[in-house]
């Protein structure tokens, strides 16, 4: 395998004290560099899901040489296993995984909600039982943030109450108040970190006015940075794209914006137009181990029979060695076959399209060309390849 | 991932014509290199399994980085999925798996007796159903030389009847004489390649004379290698061993030996040690998938609690980043959350095992200090790690 690392942009430095730059804006997006003592991501960036402290079939490594400049930790699959106290006695997160650069992990908030069969909410957090052994936890906003230190986490998600849309507004009003108690408590407890920063998450589901309240709120406490949550939770494109729109204009220009646990390239280009800085999803890992690719021509399905007999890469214009080194017909025999190196290859694949994307994103901020670069790739995505 | 590379011995190159040279011996063992168009196989070799056009976990480039000059591919799986005809049709299965190193294939003729519910044996060949879809298939000896060569395979194999033991000696003696009429039949299939090899294979369960006149009419026929066959297929290792020295002295002395199917690092050790050259067992990738290492220090289960806080490599002494960039409490993580990596990482540790066991085992050869060789290891898997 021939690793063919990007070169990282050498002005930019890490920095003891975190902090975020924006270097150009065309319209709403921005690019720009969060930097701090463990290195620099860049902006808009996509941060592959490493789960259980791995980045499910790729070695830290790879991940890295595709370009991404941080990856996300559950803290929920952490806490259960291997615990976030054995985590810490062994060196921290970045020892235990060999990823030595910057990690963001999530509260627990979202699996707890969205795993566990047993569980019960209240004011002063959440009790649950392990969807691994049964063991019964709690997780307050005190011992999420608790939790997120010992892991060593860099950016350090506050707990909140994430809800599925849709639902009554009452609901989420109730949801989206109790997530600004819990911030201003994961505030307290987290206390002050230079070189590492907790962000609030904005909720409020689909009601816009509950949404502003939420972001104004945030806004007030001066954390480092801002989360729009509770989207991508069953709700249509244009519903989620309103809320950005929505919340926009109450984020602090000059504090880094993360969209939780979005998306596909076309959600990831539409909210980078409208102002979003981070994203994280599981999809381009989870769609590479299901045969799914996503590509410059488009999404392939590499099940489908049409690749059986097809000796072209799946682009050989990629520097990726899994998109240019094999044929989509030994592609589409290893998923047939459930060979590992399939999924391996199918997710090498995936996080390699995703970075170059978020690449020609900032690229094209940076230019002040972002329409033109938006319109060709949903051309190319739209025309397939060509015959 | 940094992946370092062993040097190839540059003094030994690709030949037009395949070809085996023995370089040293020390009592019945030896060290030498076969080599032809595609590259040289150091010997003894321990040949990774590559069952359905993978070697399961790994990138091609990581097994040809342990130093593996040789993979294995199975007929019976290959010729059933992707089949035989599509891998000639994309250039043959070095270009599909993206190994341009030699590739010896077996016959196909062990996974029908091992794997098919429904087969029939007559002296025309094997016929069975698929275990993927049902499909019926005939394997002939002739049909069977016809797929090798359509995968391109640089070391065929003739089709035999392989039987488990214990079997009675009538069964043992049906199967041997079938498998040298069919040897026969492949060698006459196979016709004249100067670059590629027919191996014949030994048979004749654990009854001496059988194997010595397997052994003798297979020698007769002048096969450019031979194979010890229906060896590891149910047998004390002691009755295995007994039979390699019953046939070593019946079998060519300048062509390579080839025992099929094994084994533990202990079973490679003593049969080196006995004249074999050539070794082939699914044990390092399957037991690496399970949990299980091989390492200087004996066998290893990394599901064990014992592992969970432990922060030393497998291995610090390992060139292979497998074995010495990630502690075994993130082993044991990985094992127990059953992700990818951990199943790639294993299998990487126990193949770079295997790779320096035959390094070492060539090295001691050539100094004429096999039996110290030998010691040390026992010694060192017997010992464990020190305190």
């Amino acid at each position: 395998m021939t690793v063919q690392p990007q070169v990282l942009q050498p002005e930019i430095a890490a920095t003891p004290e975190f902090s975020f730059k924006v270097a150009a804006r065309d319209g709403a997006a921005r690019t720009g560099a969060i930097t701090m003592p463990r290195g620099v991501i860049r902006t808009p960036a996509f941060m592959p899901v490493g789960t259980a402290a791995t980045v499910k079939g790729m070695y830290p490594e790879q991940v890295r040489a595709l370009g991404a400049d941080v990856v996300l930790g559950n803290t929920y699959h952490l806490m259960l296993r291997p615990g976030a106290e054995r985590v810490a006695k062994l060196g921290g997160l970045h020892t235990f995984m060999n990823w030595p650069h910057p990690i963001l992990t999530d509260s627990g908030g979202f699996q707890v909600m969205s795993l566990a069969n047993l569980r019960k909410l209240t004011d002063e957090g959440v009790t649950f039982r392990s969807h691994i052994d049964g063991s019964k936890h709690m997780l307050s906003p005190e011992r999420s943030v608790e939790i997120q230190n010992l892991l060593g986490s860099d950016i350090v998600m506050q707990l909140d109450e994430c809800v599925a849309l849709p639902c009554e507004e009452k609901v989420a009003e109730k949801a989206m108040r109790l997530s600004l108690r819990w911030a201003e408590r994961c505030k307290t407890a987290f206390g002050d970190h230079p070189g590492r920063a907790l962000f609030g998450i904005v909720q409020g589901g689909d009601v816009p006015h509950l949404r502003v309240e939420s972001a104004r709120e945030l806004a007030a406490m001066d954390l480092k940075g801002y989360a729009v949550g509770g989207l991508a939770v069953g709700e249509p494109q244009d519903v989620m794209l309103a809320m950005i729109e929505t919340v926009e204009p109450h984020l602090p220009q000059e504090k880094p914006r993360y969209l939780m646990g979005v998306g596909t390239p076309d959600d990831i280009v539409k909210a980078v137009a409208r102002g979003i800085d981070m994203f994280d999803c599981v999809m381009p890992t989870r769609a590479g181990r299901h045969g799914q690719i996503f590509t410059r021509f488009g999404r392939m399905n590499l099940k489908n029979a049409k690749h059986a007999e097809d000796p072209r890469p799946v682009d050989e214009q990629s520097s990726c060695p899994a998109a240019n080194g094999w044929s989509r017909a030994y592609l589409h025999h290893l998923v047939k076959a459930e060979e590992m190196l399939g999924k391996m290859l199918l997710t090498w694949v995936n996080l390699a399209y995703y970075q170059d994307l978020m690449a020609g994103l900032r690229a094209a901020i940076a230019a002040g060309q972002l329409d033109d670069f938006i319109a060709e790739t949903r051309e190319d995505w739209e025309r397939g390849e060509p015959a």
